[in-house]
């Protein structure tokens, strides 16, 4: 089977909807958290299923990098190498490629660049980006994108757009050919385009003429400005197939993700939640603590008091605020626990305020969320995993 | 209440006992996972149920030194406090101190030391720290001991003897002098004497003249050869009162733990499992792995399929030897829920085993156990928590 997805209901441009892929279904709009080498950092796949998720992002890149897709492949593929056994999508690796700066070269016929790890050149084409992928049994592959910095000149970006949509095209056939028109999971392709709305529209017509299972949004969270960065959602999302999946890369924090969520985008992965826990940046539904501050140090109150992880079931900000100040993994395992099931409840709560119509309020009441302190770490390099 | 101990059926020297706390009952022999500031780390409390735990051990010196004890005092204790709420002990920390070298001194009144972390001055006495044990609120407390180190002569471990004796007295009439001779949780003894055995025997029937609700062999894993361990175990255990629990300190490996028990030893604390883990060293029923070797890069079997840890429920040899090469978090915390749920399994066998009448065999065993790779890292202060 290939993925299969089903709008249930719609509010707005915002869509309730189910993901069906050969290793389950995923209500949508859903998060993915970020498994860059196959686990998320700290958790281990039960405590990722008992954190609520229902789909795990692993990357190309760093897998291809490290162990090395023949290894992932002997294993068996990413769920039997990896543990989990719920729906997985990989991202392709132009991000990532994109991010070595003088150590890629990208030419119309792929992509090549040194590893990040020994020095050693590796090639991604278009075509093997999506064999890469089959051959490690993911239920959502992704087309290998040009991803263009920001800022840039128009031209350049249509430019960066022409070659990525004639990898498209080759990604398309490719999977075609490989698995007569079929294949284990869904293929989606990328709209790029910057910040340039006509690019934005023009790519996501034309993406969409190649027939993809899902589409993405990409080339976000690359240091673009907040207004810039909702405009191109605002402007991408409705301009994509409605009967299809639409997955917003890389982003981004509770209120980002809301914003799109009310244009109509069904999917996110972002590192926020995972990297900041690791710097003691934690998010709580009446803001964001910044657990090392020493007004912490004697505060017996869980988290959250609304949460349900293991750090906020039995412990304390007070705990946390040691252990993380000490350096002890402890303290990095429950801060992960913890912001990962806020940003899973967080999801469900979207879900339900699409059913009951309550869309707008919830994103309004993001504000107070986050007036404690103010959100931490946040630039683009924090939110992509790099 | 106090603790509680009773020897339900013995094999030899071996007993099975239960101890039981004012949080709960440990089936004996036990062995403590080491939380040195409140936490096993990278384990959540509600991880370290799963795995099997039933009693948990931390350090005052590490807690005095942060968060310090006021703090987990008015964060409700140590249990309130790490969220853990199953039996505690705590060590004095005088193992910790002596390990200070130069940074500490000893008279005949207590222990003067700098912090290792910040150089403020520390005072512990006798009465100190049974006081600041009993200010968290813990199961079973430890009196404070000068360890000496090894090898020492004979002059100088009796006088550090006469000194812990003096200081135990001191500690037993604080108890007695807080709590009106009863108070919540034990107040545990401590043998010392080095490697001398008429020191041994006569430090055990002094410190048993004291009246504790339990002894523990101190002064071992600390650079003395196997041999020499194994004597000091063998001379002192059965010296000491048959109605009260025996603890040896910072020991050690599944085979010296299995000798200790054969010797009449009840509870057990070691960093070998979790420090062992984080350097990709584990235990299992065939032999200890040394993870990061090659020859695992594509082994696609559990660690070990006996164990129900995360790691092998769900996992493979070769993914583990992914994730600790690439130095990933989950690889830390997959691999220290292993070594635990070993540790924790291999207690459950001993005590099976003194049931059954089989306990020698079971003991004999454990040299093909080892029979892979060697052991690894097992110097006396790679077990002992400094």
């Amino acid at each position: 089977m290939t993925v299969l997805f089903e709008v249930l209901a719609t509010h707005g441009e915002a869509r309730l909807g189910r993901l069906t892929t050969p290793h389950g279904a995923v209500a949508t709009p859903a998060f993915m958290p970020v498994a860059t080498l196959g686990a998320v950092k700290g958790v281990s796949p039960q405590e990722l299923t008992a954190a609520g998720a229902s789909i795990m992002l692993s990357n190309l890149y760093h897998l291809a990098l490290r162990p090395g897709i023949d290894v992932v492949e002997r294993l068996g593929g990413l769920h039997a190498f990896t543990g989990w056994d719920g729906p997985l999508l990989t991202d392709s690796g132009g991000f990532q490629v994109w991010s070595l700066g003088a150590l890629r070269k990208v030419d119309d016929g792929g992509v090549t660049f040194r590893s990040h790890l020994d020095g050693s050149t590796l090639r991604f084409t278009p075509e093997g980006v999506v064999a890469l992928q089959e051959r490690m049994g993911v239920d959502v592959a992704m087309v290998l994108d040009e991803c263009p910095p920001w800022p840039v000149s128009r031209e350049a970006a249509a430019a960066a757009w022409r070659r990525t949509l004639g990898w498209a095209r080759r990604a398309r056939a490719a999977r075609r050919a490989q698995n007569g028109g079929g294949g284990v999971g869904g293929l989606f392709g990328i709209v790029q385009g910057s910040v340039f709305r006509d690019l934005r529209e023009q790519a996501a017509r034309e993406v969409a003429e190649l027939g993809f299972d899902g589409y993405a949004i990409g080339g976000v969270s690359v240091g673009e400005p907040m207004a810039e960065r909702r405009a191109v959602v605002a402007w991408t999302a409705p301009a994509l197939p409605a009967g299809k999946p639409r997955y917003l890369m890389g982003v981004g924090t509770p209120q980002d993700i809301a914003h799109a969520v009310q244009h109509g985008v069904d999917l996110f992965d972002c590192v926020l939640p995972s990297r900041n826990a690791r710097h003691g940046v934690l998010f709580t539904r009446t803001g964001v603590l910044k657990i090392k501050n020493a007004r912490f140090r004697d505060d017996p109150r869980p988290l959250d008091p609304a949460c349900g992880c293991p750090a906020c079931a039995r412990t304390s900000r007070a705990f946390l605020h040691h252990l993380v100040r000490a350096g002890d993994l402890t303290g990095a395992v429950l801060a992960t626990l913890h912001n990962l099931r806020y940003y899973l409840d967080f999801m469900a709560e979207l879900r339900q305020a699409i059913t009951l119509g309550t869309l707008t309020e919830l994103a309004e009441s993001l504000a107070t969320r986050s007036a404690g302190d103010d959100p931490g770490p946040n630039d683009p390099l924090e939110q992509r995993s790099t």
